[in-house]
This record gives C-alpha cells, sequence and structure tokens, in this order.
C-alpha cells in the first residue's frame, strides 16, 4: 500500500471495523454503538462504544483523523519553543500537523478477565517529518502467571519478526510509561510501548510500518484468547471489591500520568471519547493492604518494573 | 495567642480534635480511626479517617506540619528558580519553609447530604515569610437552593466580620479554583478560597490570623446543620447512580486539577492521606445526558461560575 495519510488511516478504520467485530463476537451480546465527531479546527473521529455486554462492561475502539496548525505543545515535546528557532530548520509558527491513530480501552465485567489497552497513531508535522507510535498493554486484577507469558510471547513475535531489539527496548519503554509513581506499582504487567519510530540504522519507515501495522492486527486475537481462557472462572464478592480498588487505580494512572489523556483534555479534545478509557465504577479503600499470601498479595508483587514474562 | 509556629499548630491540632467530635455525634455511629506518621525529612502527621458510619461513608480530617528545606517548586511558584538570583532578596537555595494545616473531605453515604472539603493552612518561609491560606467548597449531588445560599451566607457572614471585600473577592476565587476545565462545570456550588494572606491596607496579619481561625471554626456547625436538614430524605436507585457519576466528577477534579493533590503526590507525600479524598466509589458512563427537567439536569445548571448565592 502507498504509506501516504490517506491510505493510513483507511488501513486504521479498516482495523476498527475488523477489531469490533472480534469484539462483538467474544462477547457474544453487545454491539458497538458510533458517534461520529468533527473536530472545529480540522478532521474528527469514529468513537465505537460497547457496554453491559456478557464479556465487556465497558469499552471503546476508537478512530481519529486531525490535522491543523501544529499547536505550541508539540514545539515543547521537541525541547524547543515555537518562538525560538528550531534545531530541525523547517519546523516552526505556522507548521501543519496531522495525527491519525486508534485507541482501545476493554473494561470486562469480570474481575477474572484483563483489563487492556491499545494504541496504534501516525503523526506527520510541516517539514518532512512523520512518525509511527503505539503500545499495548495488560492490566489483570489478578494476575496470571500463564496468561502474562502468552501475552508478552505474543507481542515479542511480533516485535522479533522485524527487530531483534524492538521487544527489549519497547518492553522497558512500556515499564516505565505504564508506572504509578506515587503508588510505586506499574499499572498493570505492561507489554510494549514505542514513539516517534521513523528509520534506524537496520528498518526503513516502511519496515517500521509493518511492524506497527502487525502490533495492530495482534490485538484482537491475543485479547479474545484472554478473554476466553478466563470467562467463565467463578468470582466471588472479595473478587468485586478488588476489582474496584484496581480500577481506582487504572483511574489514577490515566487521570495523573497518561500522556494521550492530559494532551486530550488539554487541547479541548472531544472529552466523552478521551474519557471512555475510565471503568463504569471504581473504589478507594483508605490504607488498604492485601491479607498475607493471599491472590490480592501475590498479585501486586508482579506490579513491578522489570519482571522478564517472554 | 502568640503567633508562632508552635501556636497555631497546637491551634489547628484542637480544631481537628474539636471537629471530629462533632462529626462523631453528627454521624451517631462511626468513630474516627488516628494514623500518625511521620515524615522523614521533617515534621509528620495526624490522619483522621472515618468510615461506613450512619451518615458518613468516608471521611478524613487531617492535621499536618511540616518543615524542611524548601523544595524548588516553592520558588517556581513565585515565579522564580532556586538558583536565580530572587527578588525577595533573602529567599533562594538553602531556604527553609514550614507548614502545617487541617484538611477535611467527607463523603456521605446518601446523595442528599452533600460533599464538603475545607482546609486551612499557615506558611512560613526564611526571609520572614508567613502566609495564611485556605478553602471551603460544597459539592452537593443534588443542589438544593436554599442549602446553597445557607451555606454561602454562613461563609459570608464571617468574611464580612474582618473585611468588607473578602467574600466577594474569596467567592471568585473558589469558583475559580474549583473548576472542572474540561468539563466546563464547577466542582460543586463553590465556597471561598484564598492564598497568601499576610496584611493588607486594612488588615495587619493578626487580624487575618483570626478571620482564618473563624473559617476553622465555622466548618463544623454549617457541615452538621447540612446533614440533618438532608439525612433523612429518601434515596432511590436513579439517586445514587447519579452519586455516582458526580463523584467520578469529583475524583476528575482532584487527580487531574487540585494543587493541593498534585503538590503532595509529586513531592512523595503521603500518599494514603492525600488521597483519602477519594470517594469509596465512583462512576463514568459513556455520553450521559440527564433527562430534561429532571432534578440532574436542575444540578448540571448550577454547577457555574458567577451565581450569586448569598
Amino acid at each position: 500500500m502507498a504509506l501516504d495519510r490517506n491510505s493510513i488511516s483507511d488501513w486504521l478504520k479498516n482495523l476498527q471495523d475488523k477489531t469490533c467485530s472480534a469484539l462483538e463476537q467474544a462477547d457474544g451480546s453487545a454491539k458497538f454503538e458510533e458517534d461520529n465527531w468533527v473536530r472545529p479546527e480540522g478532521g474528527g473521529g469514529r468513537t465505537r462504544i460497547i457496554r453491559n455486554g456478557n464479556v465487556i462492561e465497558k469499552g471503546g475502539v476508537l478512530f481519529s483523523a486531525v490535522h491543523g496548525d501544529a499547536p505550541d505543545f508539540l514545539f515543547k515535546e521537541q525541547g524547543h519553543s515555537g518562538s525560538a528557532p528550531s534545531p530541525l530548520g523547517k519546523v516552526g509558527m505556522g507548521s501543519q500537523f496531522f495525527a491519525t491513530g486508534v485507541s482501545i480501552v476493554i473494561h470486562p465485567k469480570s474481575p477474572m478477565v484483563p483489563i487492556i489497552h491499545m494504541n496504534i497513531r501516525y503523526f506527520e508535522m510541516t517539514g518532512g517529518i512523520k512518525w509511527l507510535g503505539g503500545g499495548i498493554d495488560l492490566t489483570p486484577h489478578y494476575v496470571n502467571e500463564n496468561d502474562a507469558n502468552f501475552f508478552h510471547k505474543e507481542l515479542k513475535k511480533v516485535c522479533d519478526r522485524h527487530h531483534k531489539n524492538y521487544y527489549a527496548k519497547f518492553k522497558k519503554w512500556a515499564d516505565d510509561y505504564f508506572y504509578i509513581t506515587h503508588r510505586k506499582e506499574t499499572r498493570g504487567i505492561g507489554g510494549i510501548f514505542f514513539d516517534k519510530l521513523n528509520e534506524d540504522e537496520q528498518m526503513n519507515f516502511e519496515q517500521n510500518f509493518n511492524f506497527w501495522k502487525e502490533i495492530g492486527e495482534t490485538f484482537a486475537p491475543t485479547y479474545v484468547e484472554l478473554i476466553s481462557r478466563n470467562k467463565n472462572k467463578p468470582v466471588t464478592e472479595q473478587n468485586k471489591q478488588w476489582q474496584l480498588l484496581r480500577r481506582g487505580r487504572y483511574v489514577e494512572f490515566n487521570l495523573v500520568y497518561d500522556k494521550g489523556t492530559k494532551f486530550g483534555l488539554e487541547t479541548n479534545g472531544r472529552v466523552e471519547s478521551i474519557l471512555m478509557s475510565l471503568p463504569t465504577n471504581a473504589g478507594w479503600e483508605y490504607d488498604f493492604t492485601p491479607e498475607k499470601n493471599s491472590e490480592e498479595e501475590k498479585t501486586l508483587n508482579f506490579l513491578k518494573k522489570g519482571i522478564e514474562w517472554a
């Protein structure tokens, strides 16, 4: 396929379609509702939400493609202000940007099924800048070691097909990114995270694009497998209480640290699309400590950086 | 009383005691539990939490008094970095700070009883700097106009006894501070907020201190009155669902905007004390819109800046 912005966003829309179908089939009951929205400054999106299913309590699969004047913070993120001379020479005030992506968050009903998040994005800016970014990470309410191994191995397989260093590099990046600093806990068991991919000594843009596409395509079969492994496990009242506390941590991460959420809220994005990542409900209990040797304590001990799951 | 740091923190501890007694009496069932904690870099606190009461589902009345090397952000907040020459001449690297205060957040069980927050604080820094700050604001799940009038009138009475401009000035400050920008909603019906009070043309420090003390003392009788007016009102399932959504907004404000929360999390404060402000549970529903002419819609229409309640 041609690697221009239109073909890339068409590919993403198609990924959104296929992913929604796979999730509906895995759920067996609920269907996605669609909201189309327009961004006054340029572009828009297709927000798809699924609710109150057999398996999925609340989830979103969002496509967007937006463009316009590059906002100030884009320059700041590169370490120089819009008014200062750009080290890249061609970038400065009056630059135009284009960004398209698919973002997914699924909150399952059962505490035995993990929460999952995936995002892949493509970014262009005046001056020939183009980048690929993305990430996929898993947040089990209860960490199951077999599932964690499976999840990371699936991601490693995709990475290894394209670049021998990508899994190690992007796995560490995810550990560092999906970290709740004030809790000294990772959000879940991590996954991979990458940004500003274009080319390096071994991979040209097209090769990175092929890697990026496969990450998007690996989401549905991987998560559907995790659903089918866990959806029928029995659930106690204590499991449900613990799920609320883990969801509380998810809310803390998304509202305090997540760059996509902050970016969206600060740039007057569509709030309902941005905050679809929050669960139907979440809880906080003062100074909660799990019982010694409980499943809850075991899970907390797995919420650390640097665990080799693959 | 002498206005030194020790007598001020003793006065605050006594306020904590009196406030906890009044809240226990109003609740009629639950008692506060106390956690004492020490800050490695200097000082500590006395966290008191009440849970699962007749009226109060979760609440905290926190005292702290901390001191030590003034962290960098204190200089930034004043508009200059620690290494740059200070416009105040005496402030710079190596400065010492002292801060003491009482913070309260109460989440009631019934959606008919409002959430309340109060904070009063005293701050000192090398170079003779000393400030008083504080705020008190009300977050009804359902806005009751009589209650809102009563609450603001009580605050205005205290303000008016000390300075003719304080209510108008501090009421506007609260409207601006307790604002959820991304929702274009105020957190609740506001109240008053002030910071860096020392002296102005009409009030010396001692006069401001007397105002500040009265704000602290007005909390308990005002909230106890609001409890007794509302605690026995009937509650429907719809009321409870709405309460969860309003609590969700409270979580959004505290994690995204509240300076005290951000300050605490960024400076490695005691997380359980900082996040006691979060409710036992909270909810988010995608793109929720209340029914036309419902009580929920009426409440949303009151969540605006600039309403004259007093």
